[in-house]
């Protein structure tokens, strides 16, 4: 199977168990809570545990499915409260829940979906409750960690002396632990051993982190027609991403393009002055290191199968694609 | 063991843990997510666990105490989010995590709280892992109503037609749930049988809404010399406790008592009125019923110990107490 038609699947699954959601209660709350499940979305965590969990046990993914939307449940929770604290108005093209409803609202909505997927993740099928306590135990320290990394993420803005050690490490906390417990609760729902279940971890984590990277790369590189977004807006906002980091520990002065518009060759000056100085190279030699390492690592205690080579085709996609 | 001396050895190491809790990291999430940990209270939830433990197996509280802990961390958790979403500054004299911080940092901190309960819950000692499942289920369906219990409390503020019986429901979710987690996860996880977590949960449910019960007669009732706080205010705001429901109910009409200051006389009057219309007596009847109802249910299914009696004087205690 191809890797877009296998992820096309998952999210018709996903959204089709996003809009049984929507429809269990009236209450303002399952509305509410319902509302961004609803707005569409990859689904790249839940596709992440089902091909983890097939590549450990083929056939797994249908027993343990609802444990692929304990992810994408705790993923969307993550998105509801964030918007709040960032007062961000729109996501994935509607309007933010605390925006429709009211704070209060979205607050409650952000809790009511974690708790859930905390009930998906204990009733997943044949799985032994060895595996569903790891697989709580992932989910609960993920979002500990998510919760940290938010706050270093926050408390980045008003500094402009992150090191790309900090930054590499409130990225893992704030997007790779969440892939990294997809894809662990996926191998060990699905009865993988210790090594396999540290191996897809890793993986996951690796993964998390390439994919933060590579919107950050995307962000400078890809024009409005195609991204939809306005180009380099992290660069005129001196945002401490791994490329204005790795820029300024090599000594190469973006500060002229901190400013609030600019030009098409002043974009195109600023991608070429990022390119000769090595910069770009160095950020992408990163996440290339991550995804190798970890595959190699994910090869050596998992057997090949179709989904092993998916996986290995979608941790490629996070660090290819161009939007 | 006197209960009282009970639950101020149990106060005492929850305290602790609370202070180890606040010094494992410098973070400020750390210090925002402990500042309500540290205000002390009566952890009711945790001797709860701790006693539906011992009380199934003798000696089985020493090796759930970080189940305890979930409970009390759980509650704050609560609390924390149910401050912003009230808008109120003082909790237990201090002021309040988003008063302290800010709202982003309180609900980050509530999050973390909430996170943190589930690890816990999940590494006691000697339990089964089906026992820890359980726990887990309970917990987070605890949580999952307690949210929709919150969001009917708001909603009854704007109405002045809540019955009796959506009051109990919206008080079952927002109090009784956690105290029914409380007890059926100390009984799950001390190795109790099906009957005996279902007889703790129900007790641990009702002893919830009676403790709920209890507070809005406190408020009617006592001086502010003993409880510190506006005597009958509830009466004032009219609010839609179970006594101003019941007394709509029955007739009796409390109108005149609605505005912005009642005298001593006044009050007392009120007191007069709903004890002889026989609304006081019907709410005590209530919450009584709920009470012995559910030691009767216990005492079929959990054999005579210290621990069980000391169970029966706690929920005894929640619906005497006079503050």
């Amino acid at each position: 199977m191809e890797l877009s038609e296998y992820l096309k699947s998952v999210a018709e699954k996903v959204d089709q168990e996003a809009d049984e959601y929507s429809k269990a209660t009236d209450t303002t709350l399952q509305k509410a809570s319902a509302h961004l499940l609803l707005g569409g979305g990859k689904r790249l965590r839940p596709a992440m545990v089902l091909l983890a969990a097939d590549a450990v046990r083929k056939g797994a993914s249908a027993d343990i499915f609802s444990a692929a939307l304990a992810l994408e449940w705790t993923h969307t929770f993550t998105l509801v409260h964030d918007d709040i604290m960032d007062g961000d108005s729109l996501r994935r093209g509607r309007p933010t829940v605390h925006v429709v409803w009211n704070e209060a609202t979205a607050i409650l909505a952000g809790d009511v979906l974690y708790a859930r997927a905390f009930e998906y993740l204990c009733s997943v099928k044949n799985a032994s409750a060895e595996s569903k306590v790891k697989a709580v135990q992932m989910l609960s320290h993920a979002c500990y960690e998510i919760c940290e990394g938010q706050e270093e993420d926050v408390s980045f803005e008003t500094r402009n002396d992150v090191r790309a050690s900090e930054y590499l490490e409130m990225v893992r906390k704030k997007t790779g632990v969440l892939y990294a417990a997809a894809a662990g609760i996926g191998a060990a729902l699905a009865g993988g051993d210790a090594k396999q279940i540290a191996a897809f971890y890793t993986l996951g984590q690796n993964t998390g982190i390439a994919f933060q990277i590579q919107d950050d790369i995307i962000d400078l590189m890809t024009p409005p027609e195609i991204s939809g977004k306005d180009q380099a807006s992290d660069l005129r906002e001196n945002k401490q991403t791994l490329l204005a980091i790795t820029a300024r520990e090599m000594g190469v002065d973006l500060s002229k393009y901190h400013k609030d518009h600019l030009t098409k060759e002043e974009i195109a000056e600023a991608i070429a002055l990022l390119e000769m100085s090595g910069v770009l190279g160095k950020v992408r030699g990163i996440s290339e290191k991550m995804i190798a390492d970890s595959k190699a690592g994910l090869a050596s205690v998992v057997p090949a199968s179709e989904e092993r080579d998916l996986i290995f085709e979608m941790v490629d996609f996070f660090i290819t694609r161009g939007y």
